[in-house]
This record gives C-alpha cells, structure tokens and sequence, in this order.
C-alpha cells in the first residue's frame, strides 16, 4: 500500500457540498462523475498526494443512501492505493481480512476496487484501489 | 493544505488493533504516544506520505470513549498539514467555519493542532495540524 488514495465522504447534497470543500482547500473538485452500478454521484479534490471524494446517493437503494439513513453525513470509506491490486487481495484474504468483492470493479476516477468488510477492519470501510490504466 | 497528514481511528484495544493493523500495512507502528491531556493512548503508521493513526480511551470522559459508546469502532478524524497554522484558522472561520479552539494546542507526534466543528463541516471532524518544530 502506497498511500490514502483518497477518503470518501457521504453527503445529502453534492452542490452544497463542494461550495463547502471548495472554501476548505481553496480549490473547486477537479472532476465530477456518476458510478451508476454503485447509485452514487461524486466529486473530487486534489490535497497535495491525496484527493477527497464527495458522495451523493441517487437511488434509495445506494450504499451512501442507507449510510447517510443510518450514521448521517460523515467520513464513508478510505481507500488505499495499490500496485498490484491480485496480489493484495490475495495476501489479504489470508492475513484474515474479509473482501467484499474477490474480481476488482471499476470504480471511480478509473480505478480498479474492492473492498474489505469493516466487521474485519475495526469498523473502517477499506477499499484498495489501483489505477486502471496500470492493468 | 499540503495533504492528509493522518486519519485517526478509535479503536477498543491499541494491542489487539495495533496487530490487525500491522498485518494490513506490512508494518508494525513507527511509535506510540500517550496524550494525557486528550485522555488517549495512540499509536502510528506510516504509509506512504500519509499516517493512520489508532487511539485508544485512557479514561471513560476521553472523547474517544464518547464516540465509541455512540459509534462503536471506525474513523474519528481526518487530519490535514497547513503550513501556517494560524493563518489557517483566520482564513477559515472567515469562510464561516467554526473552529473548536481559537489556540493551537499541543497534540500526538509533535504537532500544533486545531479542530473543526463536524457541524460547519459535512459532519466530518478535521484536524489542521502544523508541525511544532516549524513554529
């Protein structure tokens, strides 16, 4: 693992909430996306090494919809980056981590993920990811 | 802000978590360090440009055994590096943000360090943290 890829934060309103990031850091999202297969929307910003993403729900169904339901807006995940996203979940699974999904997925900003179950991880949604343009 | 200096996760035992952590990064922690005045006990990884950072409650009005009675184990806080504390949290209680102490204070691993309200902040806590030989 290289370094906080970046961490994912659940919001209600993706507008809203990069008038609020953008404040913070001084700089607007460099890029907005939607990950239909997952029911969210997302924004990212650059931090030096590291980038923050904002996710909004846009189906009921969503994974960040039942989080925000459950817990409120706040920190959902943080994702690590990876060079050879096989092995780690290989090494992983054996280390006693519980992988969510065994084949990396696509996710945003064009990474290959998956994610470790935080019932193994103290609580914290970990995802790895890997640059998809490195596969 | 320069990058994530730290995300701070609570956890139950620093023994028990610091294994499961070190069998995630291929690392045992680069120090622990009681903060008697936070009520906690941490203790640091490296990964990368970044650090994790676990803490433990060392008493139960500790602010880490109020969230893990509300929340249970998971992330506390993020932590971003400025370079000029200070100007910092003019800019930003200007930008409307409420800053939980006016005074950096002392915090773990050799920082001056202020907080940020999760109210004026996506329910995020974050963490400002300058270095304290740089001041």
């Amino acid at each position: 693992m290289k370094k906080i890829e970046h961490i994912g934060i659940a919001v209600k309103s993706l507008k809203e909430s990069n008038v609020l990031f953008e404040k913070l850091f001084g700089n607007p999202p460099y890029k907005e996306e939607e990950v239909k297969s997952e029911g969210v929307k997302t924004s990212f910003f650059m931090n030096g090494p590291n980038k923050i993403e904002l996710l909004e729900a846009t189906n009921e169904d969503s994974p960040i919809a039942k989080f925000l339901e459950k817990k409120g807006e706040g920190i959902h995940h943080v994702a690590f980056d990876v060079e050879d996203i096989d092995s780690e979940i290989k090494r992983l699974k054996k280390e006693g981590f519980v992988v969510l999904n065994d084949v990396p997925k696509k996710g945003a900003d064009n990474k290959l993920v998956v994610f470790l179950h935080p019932k193994s991880t103290n609580g914290v949604l970990i995802e790895l990811c890997q640059d998809a343009t490195k596969k």
